[in-house]
């Protein structure tokens, strides 16, 4: 198909597409002619990947780039791959060198061996939960890492095992790591937006809500 | 104190921190000479809260200013607040009107009524499912949906009750909407982490993993 096509099959403008092909994000079309490329579905669905990951994952065209990368790269063992996809988005980690930074990191190895989680205390994921917790401490919350940190523990081991068993069903590693970088990038706006959602529906029941009657065993004070 | 030793204190430049005044994110100083202000403990709390929501949060300056009016302002009654988080944090929400939205939408609308959740189907969490669900469906990845929505929603049940189960904890309404913008925010950036720590752990009990000697009970295959 023509970039017109392209454009009007995926909704997205001319103009972009032909950013994203000179950004390395979209591979070019097969040339027909001097100045006419011909685009296929392939083309199509990494348009569509493309869009997925800047509107609803939030990434930068740079961070997609690293992330495409990865995918068209079939030199890897899967086990890299799915290890990858915590590296590859995360980026490189960067933890300041404070009290707080340290005291979380020790936390973050203390809860690695206690669940006997096999990831190494220093891969990006632990550091990234390392910084996370640090700036909960510095901003006076440390508190709440110690209410909620092994409550949020059981919910990931709870819900990267459905994610396993959704990447495991792919025959093809080139779908499989596709289904990892969608899975990591899309399921983690999926599980906020529910938390978010669930969040509301706990404060309407504790607090009382405006918009919705109360919930029909009363104030809901001690209730989920 | 002069805004040197601000600096110090939070590591912040001291031509950030007159960004973030000229900004409005944090309050100007009391003014001791024409030229000299004085900053306190408040300035130093705020400072460090900016710079958790920017550097961990990854929210805009824009976004910061809008949770931050929100956390100012003394008006609002608890629930409204409370409920205000999921809105003020995710912004307008955008779900495009093709196919793959309408299905979203409704599938969003039948997870909340199935669950009894309090929340109206056109809140900003809702949208913001929708918007997630709608970008795994044209990608071709709609069938994660179904294989993870239910659990993914049990997950974000535990996970609300225990975020408002410390959010109760605070005594004024002022510490209850920091606990609120701050556990909504950076425990988002804790349960991403948590999940891509769950997510190499339970890829290297399958798939075995180059660095981490593979688990006593062996390839893992059906394992957790």
């Amino acid at each position: 198909m023509r970039i017109g096509e392209l454009s009007r099959r995926t909704g997205v403008p001319v103009a972009t597409i032909k950013y994203y092909v000179r950004e390395g994000l979209l591979p070019a079309g097969r040339l027909t002619s001097p100045n006419q490329a011909a685009y296929d579905d392939t083309h199509e669905h990494r348009l569509r990947l493309i869009r997925a990951l800047l509107d609803v994952g939030g990434l930068s065209v740079s961070s997609i780039r690293d992330v495409l990368e990865a995918v068209d790269d079939r030199t890897q063992p899967v086990h890299e791959v799915l290890g990858w996809a915590a590296k590859g988005i995360l980026g490189p980690a960067g933890v300041a060198a404070d009290p707080a930074a340290a005291a979380a990191r020790d936390r973050v190895a203390g809860l690695i061996e206690r669940r006997g989680w096999q990831v190494a205390p220093e891969s990006p994921p632990a550091e990234a939960l390392a910084e996370a917790l640090a700036a909960l401490d510095r901003v006076g919350h440390g508190v709440f890492v110690d209410a909620v940190l092994e409550d949020y523990a059981d919910a990931a081991e709870d819900v990267a095992r459905v994610d396993l068993e959704y990447v495991g069903r792919h025959g093809s590693v080139e779908d499989m790591v596709e289904s990892v970088v969608v899975g990591t990038v899309l399921g983690e706006a999926v599980l906020a937006a529910l938390r978010r959602l669930a969040h509301v529906h706990a404060s309407a029941r504790r607090y009382g809500a405006a918009a919705v009657p109360p919930a029909a065993d009363g104030s809901g004070a001690h209730s989920s």
